[in-house]
């Protein structure tokens, strides 16, 4: 069946050294409402780079050029933000072809409380020229990706970088930025696929045509061919998630569950729109039942949801899927695109209920 | 040529789905000598238990009986170390014919400041009698493994146990110890494969008879065949890991580094003995040349080292091998064993040297 896991085969070499570098985040820490560091996805395109804080610098190129250190970032105004963060890769690896890349399964994701200084009024110091159409923001991470050598780059419009919540994050769970992640600062959109929170910021410019480098032109694409242009990636499309329940065989990952009552316990996000429901299916999802939701507490946190299920011996798939106040919902089968991005098809998990 | 990269392929959804749960340290973490939380090597058999530390109770059970809570054993002596460990899996997906376990390629390990209280008083406080031969520890991670279910299990010669420099580790790195190492206590034997160290303890055991249990008896064997009976897994065999120098391509990881001096970075360890000496070759393994060592600071972290490598236009298999005291030195080709462990062939990056 086109999605499901079973079509994975075939993982080559240059897969395997990216899976090996980057990693996913263990399904049972979907207990936590924050991902303990470590646990929280990530994905490197090129080397973690070597950052002296003490004589970091970022540029902010507007009007006027700034030019900021670390200790004065951390002087201006202070927001904090717990804000979901998912791959727009996640799930590529469960499509039939698959594109060759990270190969995602379902865990490409995590939750951080993050604090950092907001974006907007260092934009507005730096001169917002009525010219300006895009917000360039530069990394320090280099490397070479489809043959063009290239510091990592993204764009967004001056609308979506003046957005409130959008930050310059130096501090992840209390503690500075880990190397992983962006050491020092980190650009974060909340609601936005990670490419966009670029990491390890080195320069943010105002410019006047779209941005059309590898990150954005090339990459991050919903599109069938190469000779297609394609709709650029951005909000986080509705998914759920679930801690398998039981116990895993350690090869297989095959989950066994005792008799009885239990709590299947989960979270799910949207970029495009608050959660309105998530339903959870015991059988492949032929039926569905609806989910019990907790409140949500910010609007760019998952929302946990729990579901009573009475297992009787026997085999099970079970699945979730989510709808956000939108309408969108995760869909059964994913439906396939080049580069493997945005596959929010429901997780399945086959379960063995002993007798 | 077997052990080169090159003979990976076909990478199961199995595989893939343990190597997206587990992850190596990319390799320019080597530049840290203690690797931060989160770059650290983690193998995790089942899942990460669900510990509150509140009510955690550590069991000891010699010729009297004692239960431990986390205070109490943080009230005990503190002794800290800085430990490099490493999966005895480490390689495994480098052997031909691959065998299927976690695949990792390189990258299984990491060095820490570990914190806890010395092991040995405590199993002298509940009594090693004259008939105990090992001490059992036992986890609370819980699954399938060789069609058995089993908590996770390992066991030491009481000799081994008492050794002065292991511990009961309650801290890695000045924090607590991250759920997935462990939390909130976990043995540390430094000098041994990680699986000795077991995570999450909840019991240890005085026995009369060796540990015959999964972990012990079937896992963690140099062994040729299932028939074998082999030798059990220990100490960790000489390895030496660099940088890769230069700027990745994101897909194939292959680097591209411009001419004129360069100062390759790495690090090499043993458990059976300390470092002697490193070698680099630039072409592949066929010439050496003696890298420069650090001082050796603590027995049982790392050592670094640091190559000067003229770099002239050109290809390059740039290789290191590390030699210890004992004469133990790293191959070029690996012996291949059954369970695919402690295969500590050279590591081999393509290098090109720009003109």
């Amino acid at each position: 069946m086109r999605g499901t896991l079973s079509s994975v085969e075939g993982i080559s070499l240059e897969e395997l050294q990216l899976a090996a570098r980057n990693h996913g985040m263990p399904l049972e820490a979907l207990r936590y409402p924050v991902t303990p560091v470590g646990l929280h996805y990530l994905l490197i395109h090129y080397d973690v780079p070597d950052v002296d804080p003490a004589t970091w610098i970022l540029m902010v190129r507007g009007e006027r050029e700034l030019s900021l250190g670390l200790a004065g970032l951390k002087e201006r105004p202070r927001k904090e933000l717990t804000v979901t963060m998912e791959c727009a890769g996640n799930g590529r690896a469960r499509l039939d072809p698959r594109p060759v890349s990270q190969p995602w399964l379902l865990e490409a994701v995590g939750t951080a409380r993050w604090a950092g200084t907001p974006l907007r009024p260092l934009l507005e110091e730096a001169g917002v020229g009525e010219s300006a159409v895009e917000v360039l923001f530069t990394g320090l991470d280099r490397g070479i990706e489809g043959d063009i050598e290239q510091r990592y780059q993204r764009s967004l419009t001056v609308e979506e970088a003046l957005r409130d919540d959008v930050i310059l994050a130096y501090e992840m769970n209390g503690g500075p930025l880990p190397p992983q992640h962006g050491f020092p600062v980190r650009l974060l959109v909340p609601g936005w696929y990670g490419m966009t929170s670029v990491k390890w910021l080195a320069e943010i410019e105002l410019i006047d045509e779209p941005f059309a480098g590898y990150q954005q032109a090339q990459g991050y694409r919903l599109r069938q061919s190469e000779d297609e242009e394609g709709t650029p990636l951005q909000r986080i499309v509705p998914r759920s998630l679930f801690v398998p329940p039981g116990i895993p065989e350690f090869f297989t990952r095959a989950r066994t569950v005792e008799p009885g009552e239990h709590v299947l316990v989960g979270r799910a996000w949207s970029g495009l729109a608050p959660v309105a429901a998530v339903e959870v299916s015991t059988d492949g999802g032929s039926t569905w039942a609806a989910a019990e939701l907790e409140p949500e507490k910010e609007r760019w946190a998952w929302r946990g949801w729990r579901f009573r299920w009475k297992a009787e011996s026997g085999e099970y798939v079970l699945c979730s899927r989510a709808r956000d106040e939108d309408g969108n919902e995760q869909p059964l089968d994913p439906p396939w695109n080049l580069g493997g991005y945005a596959n929010n098809a429901v997780q399945r998990v086959h379960v063995t209920v002993r007798g």
